[in-house]
Protein backbone atom coordinates (compact mmCIF):
# COMPACT_ATOMS: atom_id res chain seq x y z
CA UNK A 1 0.00 0.00 0.00
CA UNK A 2 1.23 3.57 -0.92
CA UNK A 3 0.40 6.69 0.81
CA UNK A 4 -1.20 9.46 -2.23
CA UNK A 5 1.09 12.01 -0.07
CA UNK A 6 -1.35 15.64 -0.85
CA UNK A 7 1.40 17.02 1.17
CA UNK A 8 4.15 15.88 -0.51
CA UNK A 9 2.58 16.35 -3.88
CA UNK A 10 1.61 20.25 -3.11
CA UNK A 11 4.78 20.69 -1.85
CA UNK A 12 6.55 19.67 -4.93
CA UNK A 13 3.93 21.62 -6.88
CA UNK A 14 4.71 25.07 -5.18
CA UNK A 15 8.23 24.19 -5.39
CA UNK A 16 7.93 23.92 -9.49
CA UNK A 17 5.85 27.26 -9.12
CA UNK A 18 8.10 28.88 -7.23
CA UNK A 19 10.66 28.56 -9.96
CA UNK A 20 9.16 29.49 -13.25
CA UNK A 21 8.07 32.63 -10.94
CA UNK A 22 11.68 33.63 -10.43
CA UNK A 23 12.29 32.88 -13.93
CA UNK A 24 9.48 35.37 -15.23
CA UNK A 25 10.81 37.68 -12.38
CA UNK A 26 14.65 37.18 -13.98
CA UNK A 27 12.77 38.63 -17.56
CA UNK A 28 11.42 41.34 -16.10
CA UNK A 29 8.48 40.39 -15.62
CA UNK A 30 5.22 41.18 -13.05
CA UNK A 31 4.38 37.64 -11.14
CA UNK A 32 0.89 36.47 -11.43
CA UNK A 33 -1.57 38.09 -9.38
CA UNK A 34 -4.53 36.25 -7.48
CA UNK A 35 -7.52 38.30 -6.22
CA UNK A 36 -9.50 36.98 -3.36
CA UNK A 37 -13.06 38.06 -2.50
CA UNK A 38 -14.71 37.63 0.70
CA UNK A 39 -18.38 39.08 2.32
CA UNK A 40 -18.57 39.13 5.61
CA UNK A 41 -17.21 37.54 8.16
CA UNK A 42 -17.44 33.55 7.90
CA UNK A 43 -14.73 32.28 9.93
CA UNK A 44 -13.97 29.65 7.76
CA UNK A 45 -13.91 31.17 4.48
CA UNK A 46 -11.64 33.87 6.50
CA UNK A 47 -8.96 30.79 7.02
CA UNK A 48 -9.42 29.27 3.72
CA UNK A 49 -8.48 32.93 2.24
CA UNK A 50 -5.65 33.15 4.24
CA UNK A 51 -4.12 29.95 3.55
CA UNK A 52 -4.66 31.23 -0.40
CA UNK A 53 -2.82 33.87 0.25
CA UNK A 54 -0.05 32.75 2.19
CA UNK A 55 0.55 30.09 -0.50
CA UNK A 56 0.59 32.99 -3.03
CA UNK A 57 3.56 34.31 -0.99
CA UNK A 58 5.45 31.45 -0.86
CA UNK A 59 5.28 30.80 -4.70
CA UNK A 60 5.89 34.61 -5.46
CA UNK A 61 2.27 35.22 -6.74
CA UNK A 62 0.88 39.09 -6.20
CA UNK A 63 -2.07 38.66 -4.11
CA UNK A 64 -4.99 41.10 -2.98
CA UNK A 65 -7.58 40.03 -1.05
CA UNK A 66 -10.86 42.40 -0.92
CA UNK A 67 -12.90 41.84 2.13
CA UNK A 68 -16.38 43.22 1.52
CA UNK A 69 -18.88 44.27 4.13
CA UNK A 70 -21.55 41.26 5.24
CA UNK A 71 -24.60 43.67 3.76
CA UNK A 72 -22.99 44.68 0.49
CA UNK A 73 -25.64 44.20 -2.08
CA UNK A 74 -25.60 42.28 -5.32
CA UNK A 75 -24.87 44.91 -7.54
CA UNK A 76 -22.37 45.99 -5.88
CA UNK A 77 -20.91 42.96 -5.98
CA UNK A 78 -21.14 42.58 -9.75
CA UNK A 79 -19.37 46.22 -9.65
CA UNK A 80 -16.30 44.69 -8.19
CA UNK A 81 -16.09 41.81 -10.23
CA UNK A 82 -16.63 43.64 -13.34
CA UNK A 83 -13.42 46.22 -11.85
CA UNK A 84 -11.61 42.68 -11.52
CA UNK A 85 -12.29 41.45 -14.92
CA UNK A 86 -11.41 44.59 -16.63
CA UNK A 87 -7.93 45.01 -15.06
CA UNK A 88 -5.12 43.90 -16.62
CA UNK A 89 -3.02 43.44 -13.38
CA UNK A 90 -5.46 40.92 -12.77
CA UNK A 91 -4.88 37.45 -14.01
CA UNK A 92 -7.18 35.30 -11.76
CA UNK A 93 -10.24 35.70 -9.20
CA UNK A 94 -12.02 33.98 -6.71
CA UNK A 95 -14.99 35.02 -5.09
CA UNK A 96 -14.91 33.30 -1.78
CA UNK A 97 -18.35 30.74 -1.02
CA UNK A 98 -20.90 30.77 0.50
CA UNK A 99 -22.10 34.40 0.09
CA UNK A 100 -24.59 35.95 1.98
CA UNK A 101 -28.21 34.46 0.84
CA UNK A 102 -29.66 37.89 -0.51
CA UNK A 103 -26.75 37.16 -3.54
CA UNK A 104 -27.51 34.72 -6.18
CA UNK A 105 -24.11 32.87 -6.11
CA UNK A 106 -24.70 31.08 -9.66
CA UNK A 107 -25.34 35.03 -11.18
CA UNK A 108 -22.13 36.22 -9.24
CA UNK A 109 -19.88 33.83 -10.70
CA UNK A 110 -21.38 33.41 -13.73
CA UNK A 111 -20.32 37.83 -13.77
CA UNK A 112 -16.92 36.36 -13.97
CA UNK A 113 -14.56 36.63 -16.78
CA UNK A 114 -14.35 32.67 -17.94
CA UNK A 115 -10.55 33.53 -18.95
CA UNK A 116 -9.90 34.40 -14.89
CA UNK A 117 -12.35 32.10 -13.52
CA UNK A 118 -9.66 30.15 -11.68
CA UNK A 119 -12.16 28.52 -9.50
CA UNK A 120 -13.36 26.82 -12.63
CA UNK A 121 -17.46 27.59 -11.47
CA UNK A 122 -18.20 29.56 -14.43
CA UNK A 123 -20.47 27.95 -16.00
CA UNK A 124 -18.93 27.99 -19.59
CA UNK A 125 -15.82 26.27 -18.28
CA UNK A 126 -17.72 23.70 -16.77
CA UNK A 127 -19.36 23.34 -20.29
CA UNK A 128 -15.71 23.22 -21.64
CA UNK A 129 -15.03 20.55 -18.87
CA UNK A 130 -18.34 18.55 -20.27
CA UNK A 131 -17.26 18.31 -23.72
CA UNK A 132 -13.42 18.03 -23.43
CA UNK A 133 -12.01 21.41 -24.14
CA UNK A 134 -9.19 22.59 -22.38
CA UNK A 135 -10.14 24.48 -19.65
CA UNK A 136 -9.76 25.66 -15.72
CA UNK A 137 -10.77 22.83 -13.75
CA UNK A 138 -12.05 23.73 -10.24
CA UNK A 139 -9.93 22.66 -7.47
CA UNK A 140 -10.58 19.27 -5.67
CA UNK A 141 -11.31 17.64 -9.20
CA UNK A 142 -7.82 19.09 -10.23
CA UNK A 143 -6.12 18.10 -7.39
CA UNK A 144 -7.10 14.67 -7.88
CA UNK A 145 -6.36 14.62 -11.50
CA UNK A 146 -2.67 15.84 -10.42
CA UNK A 147 -2.57 13.00 -7.75
CA UNK A 148 -3.30 10.15 -10.32
CA UNK A 149 -0.83 12.04 -12.51
CA UNK A 150 1.95 12.42 -10.55
CA UNK A 151 1.81 8.35 -8.89
CA UNK A 152 1.43 7.84 -12.61
CA UNK A 153 -1.42 6.04 -11.73
CA UNK A 154 -3.14 3.95 -14.74
CA UNK A 155 -6.91 5.27 -15.79
CA UNK A 156 -7.28 3.85 -19.66
CA UNK A 157 -10.16 1.06 -19.54
CA UNK A 158 -10.23 1.21 -15.47
CA UNK A 159 -13.64 1.43 -13.88
CA UNK A 160 -13.84 3.86 -11.46
CA UNK A 161 -16.84 4.47 -8.72
CA UNK A 162 -17.45 8.26 -8.43
CA UNK A 163 -19.13 8.13 -4.77
CA UNK A 164 -20.93 11.36 -4.76
CA UNK A 165 -22.43 13.74 -7.19
CA UNK A 166 -22.05 17.31 -5.96
CA UNK A 167 -21.13 19.99 -8.39
CA UNK A 168 -17.91 20.81 -7.17
CA UNK A 169 -16.76 16.85 -6.94
CA UNK A 170 -18.61 14.12 -7.74
CA UNK A 171 -19.87 15.32 -11.85
CA UNK A 172 -16.76 17.36 -12.44
CA UNK A 173 -14.16 14.69 -11.74
CA UNK A 174 -16.19 12.11 -12.98
CA UNK A 175 -16.61 13.74 -16.74
CA UNK A 176 -13.07 14.99 -16.57
CA UNK A 177 -12.04 10.90 -16.10
CA UNK A 178 -14.37 10.01 -18.94
CA UNK A 179 -12.49 12.15 -21.18
CA UNK A 180 -9.97 10.29 -24.03
CA UNK A 181 -6.46 11.87 -21.80
CA UNK A 182 -4.94 11.02 -19.24
CA UNK A 183 -6.03 10.75 -16.25
CA UNK A 184 -9.05 9.47 -18.07
CA UNK A 185 -9.92 7.47 -20.64
CA UNK A 186 -12.08 5.33 -17.87
CA UNK A 187 -15.30 3.57 -17.62
CA UNK A 188 -16.91 6.08 -14.98
CA UNK A 189 -19.97 5.43 -12.69
CA UNK A 190 -21.09 7.76 -10.95
CA UNK A 191 -23.03 6.38 -7.38
CA UNK A 192 -24.93 7.77 -4.83
CA UNK A 193 -27.06 7.62 -1.98
CA UNK A 194 -30.00 5.82 -4.52
CA UNK A 195 -27.74 3.52 -5.52
CA UNK A 196 -28.44 0.32 -5.30
CA UNK A 197 -25.76 -2.88 -4.52
CA UNK A 198 -23.55 -0.05 -3.65
CA UNK A 199 -21.28 -2.39 -1.49
CA UNK A 200 -20.79 -4.74 -5.10
CA UNK A 201 -20.27 -1.77 -7.26
CA UNK A 202 -18.06 0.08 -4.95
CA UNK A 203 -16.04 -3.42 -5.06
CA UNK A 204 -15.86 -4.20 -8.40
CA UNK A 205 -13.82 -0.75 -9.31
CA UNK A 206 -10.48 -0.21 -10.07
CA UNK A 207 -10.24 3.09 -8.57
CA UNK A 208 -12.78 4.50 -6.29
CA UNK A 209 -13.34 8.16 -5.44
CA UNK A 210 -14.96 8.80 -2.32
CA UNK A 211 -16.78 11.92 -1.92
CA UNK A 212 -20.46 11.53 -0.36
CA UNK A 213 -19.66 13.68 3.13
CA UNK A 214 -20.26 10.84 5.03
CA UNK A 215 -17.23 10.09 7.83
CA UNK A 216 -16.13 6.41 7.44
CA UNK A 217 -18.84 5.77 5.05
CA UNK A 218 -16.97 3.26 2.73
CA UNK A 219 -15.58 0.37 4.78
CA UNK A 220 -13.09 -1.98 4.06
CA UNK A 221 -16.14 -4.74 2.39
CA UNK A 222 -16.83 -2.10 -0.13
CA UNK A 223 -13.63 -1.47 -1.55
CA UNK A 224 -11.60 -4.37 -3.87
CA UNK A 225 -8.59 -5.98 -3.18
CA UNK A 226 -5.45 -3.39 -4.88
CA UNK A 227 -8.13 -0.84 -5.37
CA UNK A 228 -7.04 2.97 -5.60
CA UNK A 229 -8.90 5.39 -2.93
CA UNK A 230 -9.12 8.70 -3.11
CA UNK A 231 -10.72 9.73 -0.54
CA UNK A 232 -12.16 13.55 -0.63
CA UNK A 233 -14.76 13.79 2.26
CA UNK A 234 -13.74 15.89 5.43
CA UNK A 235 -15.51 15.35 8.58
CA UNK A 236 -15.80 16.65 12.05
CA UNK A 237 -16.43 14.20 14.24
CA UNK A 238 -16.07 13.47 18.09
CA UNK A 239 -12.22 12.67 19.09
CA UNK A 240 -13.41 9.73 21.20
CA UNK A 241 -8.89 9.78 22.68
CA UNK A 242 -9.75 13.54 23.63
CA UNK A 243 -13.73 14.07 24.86
CA UNK A 244 -14.86 17.22 24.36
CA UNK A 245 -12.72 17.85 21.01
CA UNK A 246 -13.02 17.09 17.15
CA UNK A 247 -10.79 15.58 14.71
CA UNK A 248 -11.23 15.46 10.95
CA UNK A 249 -11.79 12.18 9.28
CA UNK A 250 -12.15 11.27 5.53
CA UNK A 251 -15.54 9.56 4.00
CA UNK A 252 -13.18 5.90 4.49
CA UNK A 253 -12.72 3.84 6.81
CA UNK A 254 -8.83 4.11 6.57
CA UNK A 255 -7.99 2.05 9.37
CA UNK A 256 -9.43 -0.71 7.76
CA UNK A 257 -9.49 -0.16 4.20
CA UNK A 258 -6.11 1.05 4.16
CA UNK A 259 -4.22 -2.68 3.67
CA UNK A 260 -6.10 -3.41 0.86
CA UNK A 261 -5.58 -0.87 -1.18
CA UNK A 262 -2.62 -0.37 -3.91
CA UNK A 263 -2.91 3.36 -3.56
CA UNK A 264 -4.70 5.40 -0.86
CA UNK A 265 -4.99 8.88 -0.07
CA UNK A 266 -4.79 10.25 3.93
CA UNK A 267 -7.30 12.23 5.37
CA UNK A 268 -5.99 14.66 6.69
CA UNK A 269 -2.89 14.79 4.49
CA UNK A 270 -4.36 13.68 0.84
CA UNK A 271 -7.02 15.65 -1.62
CA UNK A 272 -7.30 18.74 0.77
CA UNK A 273 -3.73 19.42 0.61
CA UNK A 274 -4.01 19.40 -3.25
CA UNK A 275 -6.65 22.35 -3.51
CA UNK A 276 -4.70 25.51 -3.12
CA UNK A 277 -2.16 23.60 -5.65
CA UNK A 278 -4.75 23.47 -7.89
CA UNK A 279 -5.60 26.82 -7.27
CA UNK A 280 -1.71 28.02 -8.08
CA UNK A 281 -1.66 25.84 -11.38
CA UNK A 282 -4.80 27.61 -12.31
CA UNK A 283 -3.71 31.02 -11.42
CA UNK A 284 -0.56 30.05 -13.12
CA UNK A 285 -2.37 29.05 -16.20
CA UNK A 286 -4.59 32.31 -16.55
CA UNK A 287 -1.07 34.18 -16.41
CA UNK A 288 0.40 32.57 -18.98
CA UNK A 289 -2.68 32.47 -21.48
CA UNK A 290 -3.32 36.45 -20.78
CA UNK A 291 -0.01 37.34 -21.54
CA UNK A 292 0.92 34.31 -24.54
CA UNK A 293 3.37 32.55 -22.66
CA UNK A 294 3.72 29.29 -23.76
CA UNK B 1 -41.89 -6.15 -25.04
CA UNK B 2 -43.35 -2.61 -26.13
CA UNK B 3 -42.35 -0.50 -28.34
CA UNK B 4 -41.12 3.21 -27.85
CA UNK B 5 -42.54 4.88 -31.02
CA UNK B 6 -40.56 8.00 -31.65
CA UNK B 7 -43.35 8.41 -34.56
CA UNK B 8 -46.68 8.50 -32.01
CA UNK B 9 -44.43 11.09 -28.89
CA UNK B 10 -43.08 12.84 -31.80
CA UNK B 11 -46.40 13.38 -33.05
CA UNK B 12 -48.26 14.27 -30.03
CA UNK B 13 -45.98 16.72 -29.19
CA UNK B 14 -46.06 18.59 -31.86
CA UNK B 15 -50.36 18.23 -31.41
CA UNK B 16 -49.65 19.90 -27.95
CA UNK B 17 -47.21 22.59 -29.17
CA UNK B 18 -49.30 23.60 -32.37
CA UNK B 19 -52.49 23.48 -29.63
CA UNK B 20 -50.25 26.00 -27.43
CA UNK B 21 -49.41 28.01 -30.69
CA UNK B 22 -53.05 28.27 -31.57
CA UNK B 23 -53.75 29.88 -27.55
CA UNK B 24 -51.03 32.32 -27.90
CA UNK B 25 -52.74 33.41 -31.57
CA UNK B 26 -55.78 33.54 -29.80
CA UNK B 27 -54.78 36.11 -26.80
CA UNK B 28 -53.09 38.00 -29.84
CA UNK B 29 -49.36 37.21 -29.40
CA UNK B 30 -46.84 36.56 -32.19
CA UNK B 31 -45.99 32.47 -32.00
CA UNK B 32 -42.65 31.60 -31.62
CA UNK B 33 -40.09 32.02 -34.27
CA UNK B 34 -37.05 29.68 -35.38
CA UNK B 35 -34.27 31.08 -37.27
CA UNK B 36 -32.10 28.16 -39.18
CA UNK B 37 -28.97 29.15 -40.12
CA UNK B 38 -27.17 27.10 -42.97
CA UNK B 39 -23.48 27.73 -44.43
CA UNK B 40 -23.17 25.87 -48.15
CA UNK B 41 -24.62 23.29 -49.97
CA UNK B 42 -24.15 19.78 -47.51
CA UNK B 43 -27.02 17.83 -48.50
CA UNK B 44 -27.76 15.78 -45.56
CA UNK B 45 -27.88 19.26 -43.73
CA UNK B 46 -30.31 20.86 -46.34
CA UNK B 47 -32.36 18.20 -45.48
CA UNK B 48 -32.48 18.05 -41.80
CA UNK B 49 -33.37 22.14 -42.23
CA UNK B 50 -36.01 21.27 -44.60
CA UNK B 51 -37.78 18.66 -41.93
CA UNK B 52 -37.46 21.56 -38.68
CA UNK B 53 -38.89 24.28 -41.42
CA UNK B 54 -41.89 21.80 -42.32
CA UNK B 55 -42.06 20.73 -38.43
CA UNK B 56 -42.70 24.54 -37.27
CA UNK B 57 -45.04 25.17 -40.14
CA UNK B 58 -46.82 22.13 -38.62
CA UNK B 59 -47.29 23.68 -35.22
CA UNK B 60 -47.66 27.19 -36.27
CA UNK B 61 -43.97 28.25 -35.75
CA UNK B 62 -42.64 31.16 -37.66
CA UNK B 63 -39.50 30.12 -38.97
CA UNK B 64 -36.99 31.49 -41.21
CA UNK B 65 -33.83 29.51 -42.88
CA UNK B 66 -30.75 32.29 -43.78
CA UNK B 67 -28.32 29.81 -46.49
CA UNK B 68 -25.01 31.08 -46.53
CA UNK B 69 -22.91 30.61 -49.16
CA UNK B 70 -20.27 28.35 -48.53
CA UNK B 71 -17.25 30.93 -48.81
CA UNK B 72 -18.54 32.98 -45.88
CA UNK B 73 -15.82 34.07 -43.59
CA UNK B 74 -15.82 33.39 -39.68
CA UNK B 75 -16.43 37.11 -39.07
CA UNK B 76 -19.27 37.53 -41.56
CA UNK B 77 -21.20 34.87 -39.75
CA UNK B 78 -20.22 36.15 -36.56
CA UNK B 79 -22.01 39.49 -38.00
CA UNK B 80 -25.17 37.31 -38.83
CA UNK B 81 -25.12 35.79 -35.57
CA UNK B 82 -25.10 39.32 -33.61
CA UNK B 83 -27.90 40.58 -35.11
CA UNK B 84 -30.11 37.21 -34.83
CA UNK B 85 -28.84 37.95 -30.80
CA UNK B 86 -30.14 41.18 -31.01
CA UNK B 87 -33.59 40.53 -32.81
CA UNK B 88 -36.21 41.03 -30.55
CA UNK B 89 -38.26 38.82 -32.88
CA UNK B 90 -36.16 35.62 -32.96
CA UNK B 91 -36.59 33.91 -30.16
CA UNK B 92 -34.36 31.02 -30.50
CA UNK B 93 -31.69 29.84 -33.81
CA UNK B 94 -29.53 27.13 -34.37
CA UNK B 95 -26.24 27.49 -36.78
CA UNK B 96 -26.55 24.06 -38.32
CA UNK B 97 -23.48 22.06 -38.37
CA UNK B 98 -20.87 20.67 -39.86
CA UNK B 99 -19.47 24.51 -41.07
CA UNK B 100 -16.49 24.72 -43.53
CA UNK B 101 -13.27 24.11 -42.01
CA UNK B 102 -11.74 27.07 -42.19
CA UNK B 103 -14.34 28.13 -39.65
CA UNK B 104 -13.98 27.76 -35.59
CA UNK B 105 -17.25 25.76 -35.04
CA UNK B 106 -16.42 26.00 -31.26
CA UNK B 107 -16.14 29.98 -31.67
CA UNK B 108 -19.36 30.36 -33.33
CA UNK B 109 -21.70 28.33 -31.20
CA UNK B 110 -20.18 30.61 -28.13
CA UNK B 111 -21.23 33.72 -29.37
CA UNK B 112 -25.06 32.53 -29.85
CA UNK B 113 -26.80 34.06 -27.43
CA UNK B 114 -27.48 31.35 -24.41
CA UNK B 115 -31.00 32.33 -24.15
CA UNK B 116 -31.83 31.49 -27.94
CA UNK B 117 -29.46 28.88 -28.24
CA UNK B 118 -32.33 26.10 -28.79
CA UNK B 119 -29.55 23.21 -29.84
CA UNK B 120 -28.37 23.71 -26.51
CA UNK B 121 -24.85 23.58 -27.40
CA UNK B 122 -23.35 26.88 -25.91
CA UNK B 123 -20.51 26.07 -23.26
CA UNK B 124 -22.89 28.21 -20.56
CA UNK B 125 -25.76 26.03 -21.54
CA UNK B 126 -23.82 22.56 -21.19
CA UNK B 127 -22.53 23.84 -17.98
CA UNK B 128 -25.80 24.45 -16.53
CA UNK B 129 -26.61 20.73 -17.68
CA UNK B 130 -23.64 19.26 -15.55
CA UNK B 131 -24.46 21.26 -12.71
CA UNK B 132 -28.31 20.80 -13.17
CA UNK B 133 -29.83 24.08 -13.65
CA UNK B 134 -32.54 24.24 -16.03
CA UNK B 135 -31.45 24.50 -19.61
CA UNK B 136 -31.98 24.19 -23.21
CA UNK B 137 -30.71 20.28 -23.63
CA UNK B 138 -29.59 19.59 -26.87
CA UNK B 139 -31.94 17.68 -29.43
CA UNK B 140 -30.79 13.73 -28.97
CA UNK B 141 -30.61 13.72 -24.73
CA UNK B 142 -33.55 15.67 -24.58
CA UNK B 143 -35.63 13.33 -27.20
CA UNK B 144 -34.63 10.55 -24.79
CA UNK B 145 -35.71 12.15 -21.29
CA UNK B 146 -38.77 12.74 -23.20
CA UNK B 147 -39.16 8.95 -24.31
CA UNK B 148 -38.96 8.00 -20.76
CA UNK B 149 -41.01 10.45 -19.28
CA UNK B 150 -43.74 9.99 -21.84
CA UNK B 151 -43.49 6.19 -21.25
CA UNK B 152 -43.61 6.73 -17.03
CA UNK B 153 -40.45 4.64 -17.44
CA UNK B 154 -39.31 4.40 -13.79
CA UNK B 155 -35.43 5.80 -13.41
CA UNK B 156 -34.65 6.58 -9.51
CA UNK B 157 -32.09 3.95 -8.47
CA UNK B 158 -31.83 2.34 -11.71
CA UNK B 159 -28.46 1.06 -13.27
CA UNK B 160 -28.57 3.44 -16.65
CA UNK B 161 -25.20 2.23 -18.71
CA UNK B 162 -24.84 4.49 -21.66
CA UNK B 163 -22.68 3.61 -24.33
CA UNK B 164 -20.60 5.89 -26.05
CA UNK B 165 -18.79 9.26 -24.73
CA UNK B 166 -20.02 11.81 -27.40
CA UNK B 167 -20.51 15.63 -26.89
CA UNK B 168 -23.69 15.84 -28.36
CA UNK B 169 -25.25 12.61 -27.02
CA UNK B 170 -23.28 10.27 -24.41
CA UNK B 171 -21.81 12.75 -22.14
CA UNK B 172 -25.02 15.90 -22.20
CA UNK B 173 -27.54 12.35 -21.59
CA UNK B 174 -25.33 10.87 -18.65
CA UNK B 175 -25.23 14.15 -16.80
CA UNK B 176 -28.97 14.36 -17.47
CA UNK B 177 -29.98 10.98 -16.25
CA UNK B 178 -27.67 11.52 -12.69
CA UNK B 179 -29.15 14.44 -11.39
CA UNK B 180 -31.58 14.37 -8.91
CA UNK B 181 -34.59 14.82 -11.38
CA UNK B 182 -36.84 12.64 -13.05
CA UNK B 183 -36.11 11.01 -15.37
CA UNK B 184 -32.78 10.86 -13.82
CA UNK B 185 -31.41 10.36 -10.25
CA UNK B 186 -29.79 6.63 -11.75
CA UNK B 187 -26.63 5.21 -11.11
CA UNK B 188 -25.10 6.01 -14.60
CA UNK B 189 -21.92 4.74 -16.45
CA UNK B 190 -20.67 5.95 -19.20
CA UNK B 191 -18.57 2.94 -21.28
CA UNK B 192 -16.89 3.06 -24.39
CA UNK B 193 -14.55 1.18 -26.86
CA UNK B 194 -11.85 1.00 -23.87
CA UNK B 195 -14.16 -0.06 -21.33
CA UNK B 196 -13.38 -3.61 -20.02
CA UNK B 197 -15.80 -6.52 -19.48
CA UNK B 198 -18.39 -4.82 -21.67
CA UNK B 199 -20.55 -7.16 -22.45
CA UNK B 200 -21.29 -8.01 -18.72
CA UNK B 201 -21.28 -4.29 -18.07
CA UNK B 202 -24.16 -3.89 -20.33
CA UNK B 203 -26.09 -6.78 -19.44
CA UNK B 204 -26.35 -5.77 -15.59
CA UNK B 205 -28.01 -2.31 -16.70
CA UNK B 206 -31.65 -1.86 -16.13
CA UNK B 207 -31.37 0.57 -19.03
CA UNK B 208 -29.06 0.47 -21.65
CA UNK B 209 -28.67 3.82 -23.97
CA UNK B 210 -26.50 3.16 -27.31
CA UNK B 211 -25.03 5.59 -28.80
CA UNK B 212 -21.68 4.27 -30.38
CA UNK B 213 -22.44 4.84 -34.03
CA UNK B 214 -21.83 0.98 -34.99
CA UNK B 215 -24.15 -0.80 -36.79
CA UNK B 216 -25.81 -4.11 -34.49
CA UNK B 217 -23.02 -3.46 -32.07
CA UNK B 218 -25.20 -4.44 -28.76
CA UNK B 219 -26.36 -7.98 -29.56
CA UNK B 220 -28.53 -9.81 -27.48
CA UNK B 221 -26.07 -11.29 -25.27
CA UNK B 222 -25.52 -7.87 -23.89
CA UNK B 223 -28.66 -6.85 -22.61
CA UNK B 224 -30.32 -8.73 -19.77
CA UNK B 225 -33.92 -9.72 -19.14
CA UNK B 226 -36.59 -7.01 -19.19
CA UNK B 227 -33.81 -4.33 -19.78
CA UNK B 228 -35.13 -0.47 -21.37
CA UNK B 229 -33.03 -0.25 -24.76
CA UNK B 230 -32.91 3.34 -26.53
CA UNK B 231 -30.97 2.99 -29.18
CA UNK B 232 -29.39 6.24 -30.72
CA UNK B 233 -27.92 4.49 -33.57
CA UNK B 234 -28.43 5.83 -37.14
CA UNK B 235 -26.38 3.99 -39.41
CA UNK B 236 -26.77 2.90 -43.34
CA UNK B 237 -25.44 -0.54 -44.23
CA UNK B 238 -25.74 -2.06 -47.57
CA UNK B 239 -29.34 -3.58 -47.84
CA UNK B 240 -29.14 -7.35 -48.41
CA UNK B 241 -33.06 -8.22 -50.15
CA UNK B 242 -32.26 -4.84 -52.19
CA UNK B 243 -28.78 -5.39 -53.75
CA UNK B 244 -27.10 -2.05 -54.45
CA UNK B 245 -29.38 -0.14 -52.16
CA UNK B 246 -28.59 1.10 -48.50
CA UNK B 247 -30.92 1.17 -45.52
CA UNK B 248 -30.66 2.29 -42.00
CA UNK B 249 -30.06 0.37 -38.34
CA UNK B 250 -29.78 1.29 -35.14
CA UNK B 251 -26.71 0.55 -32.98
CA UNK B 252 -28.60 -2.64 -31.78
CA UNK B 253 -29.13 -5.84 -33.43
CA UNK B 254 -33.04 -5.10 -33.08
CA UNK B 255 -34.35 -8.37 -33.80
CA UNK B 256 -32.28 -10.36 -31.75
CA UNK B 257 -32.53 -8.16 -28.90
CA UNK B 258 -36.29 -6.77 -28.87
CA UNK B 259 -37.42 -10.20 -27.05
CA UNK B 260 -35.90 -9.56 -23.89
CA UNK B 261 -36.83 -6.08 -23.81
CA UNK B 262 -39.52 -4.97 -21.55
CA UNK B 263 -39.20 -1.56 -23.50
CA UNK B 264 -37.19 -0.95 -27.09
CA UNK B 265 -36.80 1.91 -29.93
CA UNK B 266 -36.74 0.87 -33.14
CA UNK B 267 -34.80 2.67 -35.69
CA UNK B 268 -36.25 4.17 -37.74
CA UNK B 269 -39.07 5.20 -35.84
CA UNK B 270 -37.43 5.86 -32.64
CA UNK B 271 -35.20 8.62 -31.21
CA UNK B 272 -34.44 9.77 -34.27
CA UNK B 273 -37.76 11.11 -34.40
CA UNK B 274 -37.44 12.85 -31.35
CA UNK B 275 -35.19 15.34 -32.37
CA UNK B 276 -37.59 18.02 -34.24
CA UNK B 277 -39.89 17.52 -31.67
CA UNK B 278 -36.73 18.66 -28.50
CA UNK B 279 -36.10 21.53 -30.79
CA UNK B 280 -39.43 23.16 -31.20
CA UNK B 281 -39.82 22.04 -27.33
CA UNK B 282 -36.70 24.44 -27.25
CA UNK B 283 -38.10 26.79 -29.48
CA UNK B 284 -41.33 27.47 -27.58
CA UNK B 285 -39.23 27.23 -23.98
CA UNK B 286 -37.34 30.14 -25.69
CA UNK B 287 -40.13 32.01 -26.46
CA UNK B 288 -41.89 31.55 -23.60
CA UNK B 289 -38.90 32.92 -21.28
CA UNK B 290 -38.13 35.98 -23.36
CA UNK B 291 -42.32 37.00 -23.44
CA UNK B 292 -42.80 36.39 -19.64
CA UNK B 293 -44.78 33.53 -20.21
CA UNK B 294 -45.44 30.99 -17.50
Amino acid sequence: MILLDGKKISSDIKTEIAEIVALFRKKGLRPPHLVTVSVGENAASQSYIRSKIKACEKVGFDSTNIKLDQNISESELLDVIEKLNVDPLVDGFIVQLPLPESIDEFKIISSIDPSKDVDGFHPVNLGKLLIGIDTFISATPMGILEMLKRYNIPTEGKDIAVLGRSNIVGKPIAVCLMQKTYPGDASVSVLHSRTKNLREKLRAADIVIAAIGKPHFVTSDMVGENAVVIDVGINSIPDAKNPGLTKLVGDVDFDNVAPKCSYITPVPGGVGLMTVAALLLNTLKAYKQRNGID
